[in-house]
């Protein structure tokens, strides 16, 4: 298993081995997050962000930041040479002049793996059109590990927009890895995509409903997204459908004592405030598994540490 | 008295004692302004800009810089998550995943108090709404001390906009609490408001007036603020209001030797170029004293120092 | 000579022994830009862009990092204090509080030279109005001695905008200091200014000539600008002159075995991308020489090195 140079573009490129030694990573990286580390000092990250992800674009930098490294880089294309017409291979090869690697998010699909051919430095996807994101999948995962003890076992519901939802794409292949029960919760019009779910169903249990209120009390992990307004040709429909994919103490009554709500955020109102004071909701520690994944990712594509 | 841990959100939640210690801890940052420090090595700060504001945001990340620390954060709202509705409370706590202290800037009054309830890590207000700006009114009594060797037995004159001037609500109030004889010099249409003035008058001399060229010759302070053209209904108003209130070598005519002027900046015209070769030209000498005031707030409430 | 607390405004202010100088200590720098130094800790540089440019500010930015120092700025105007109408002497006199150097890129031809004069630290021209762009041709002709061994003797043509393109007025005067043969290749609404010309065919050998194919077999370095669109009244006079000055495998074939070929970048499709694969396609690796040459000149003008 080498890490070091790869990039990381899709979940898929990955083996389970290969997340399991990553996620093996993430847990060394608890302590250097809290004291700080010299580990990357002199290195670069570049943040090439073609369009704005603030968090995820901040939760890279705190990662390069608490392992000695610095960052460089752009929030929205607005001021890049994009401007004035470069392409993207150009981009890449000038700025792997300035950095030891490159987190790009873009919102053309496969600009990421575009990127990585013309890039000698590693390049991290961290978003690029509907397409993955993978590091949202690994940090996903840590905190189930985290915050559950294992993976394995787990019954795990993905609910709201399974269609267009780029995060749950990566993370639904990412569970299919390990001996986990799926339920796919969503209105009819945003279920998951047919080539994704056969893509699953190969290795593991998959569970297709709209029946939020039927797969509560089964499940160890719920896993929320947004749905958005702008998905409905008919807005009657969205009002609908909305309300009963909206997450308050009153759906949870029938919840196990210990259910594990994530939320990749930001979220509107799928999930109400009022959740947030019970031991369910884990979707702002989530936020610092996300910075605790990068590190390892960080220091294994640099070679700091196997 | 304590600081680790504490929010600064308005000079109001500060004792006169607790501003003193600020201050001598200011003094003391004086080396490490000029070679540099390690105290907060591994330390990260987030500056969170929901409206522009370079001057303040260059002066907290030198400040930062300065003492071994790093930076994260946006300049501006549009390259943030708040696009996609996010609430302030959700971007604050998924911040302080990243950062161990916050600075908030933010176009609605309240919002820095707000986001000081649901964060865990410190909050500085660096300015929200027409409210108080506190650093800003810290480092201009610095600058007094600096400058004038006391703040106590000073004549000071606040002129221009004190009905809108963020700065100077925070300014009047903190001198109130040193023994000092204030004058509110400024077009009736733009006096301080009442409740603010009642605040202060229970403690210090305080009077008003729209005649500046009375003033001058008393003064020890003058700290001039921009009449923004808008405040006035009647265009011409503006340009008689505007002529009378403007700093030239002429208004300076009787000035005491030491006089000392001081202004926010960013100025327009409300300070003429000729005045800044003069010996009391010290807005620009303020602007480093934002720096060292900085430090030590950061250094304090991050538990550097006591 | 003297680098210590100088400007670097236009290539014009600096002697050939000077300009031998800088070009020695970024050799010095390699090592450094491999493996990181403590040079500068502690040192700020403000990169204020008053017009983006992410190539350059990325540039300086990596150049500072790679010597252990650190960044603050701005990456366009709309953040800055400038929107609320701060003159540039204000801006330059409250930035040098914060930052040892200052690197400014504006639109206004002048700028740079305006903005030293009020500053009391370093301040490094990064391109103003249609005017020089000093550290470019400084980093052009570093990347000739790595590339060729050497400039004096060489054969050197500039092709494109001869006459808007602000990388190449500065590169002219500095070949000018040179023993170096000069091809000034364009199309006649294109050629280099009389002013420039004359000045430069004071010291040495420069043809102007339309015919690029002619040129390409005597020639050591070919240096190649954008021509853009706008600059013609007549859409056909541009597609016709735009084919002509296009450099392919074609335009090529009668190249010489070690001939080098540059571009200031961003290009769009005056080198078609099949020349990336050559031996002659240089203009990457010009890229890097632009983060040494800065390297050095930062050391140099902090006194970091004599």
């Amino acid at each position: 298993m080498r890490f070091k140079g790869r990039d990381v573009i899709s979940i898929k490129d990955f083996t389970r081995d290969e997340i399991d030694h990553i996620l093996k990573v993430a847990k060394e990286m608890e302590p250097l997050a809290e004291r700080g580390s010299e580990m990357l000092r002199g290195r670069i990250l570049a943040t090439l962000f073609f369009e704005p992800s603030t968090r995820t674009r901040l939760s890279f930098e705190t990662a390069m930041y608490k392992l000695g490294g610095t960052t460089i880089g752009f929030a929205e294309p607005e001021v890049s040479s994009v401007k004035k017409g470069e392409s993207l291979a150009d981009t890449v090869r000038v700025v792997e002049n300035y950095a030891d690697i490159i987190v790009l998010r873009h919102p053309l699909e496969g600009a990421a793996r575009f990127a990585a051919e013309y890039a000698e430095v590693p390049v991290i996807n961290a978003g690029s059109g509907a397409e993955e994101h993978p590091t949202q999948a690994l940090l996903d995962l840590y905190t189930m590990i985290r915050e559950a003890g294992r993976i394995d076992g787990l019954k795990v519901a993905l609910a709201g927009d399974l269609r267009f939802g780029r995060t749950v794409h990566s993370l639904a292949y990412a569970l299919s890895l390990y001996d986990v029960k799926l339920y796919l919760v969503s209105p009819s019009l945003l279920r998951m995509r047919r080539e994704i779910l056969e893509d699953i169903k190969g290795r593991i249990d998959a569970i297709e409903t709209e029946d939020m209120e039927k797969v509560i009390p089964e499940i160890d992990v719920l896993y929320v997204t947004r749905i958005q307004r702008e998905r409905f040709p008919d807005p009657a429909e969205y009002e609908k459908v909305r309300g009963s994919y909206r997450i308050d103490l009153e759906t949870l009554r029938n919840a196990k004592d210990n259910l594990i709500i994530l939320h990749p955020l930001p979220r509107t109102d799928e999930v109400s405030p009022e959740v947030d004071m019970t031991p369910y909701a884990k979707y702002f520690k989530q936020v610092r598994s996300g910075v605790i994944v990068r590190m390892a990712l960080l220091a294994l594509l640099l070679g700091a540490v196997e």
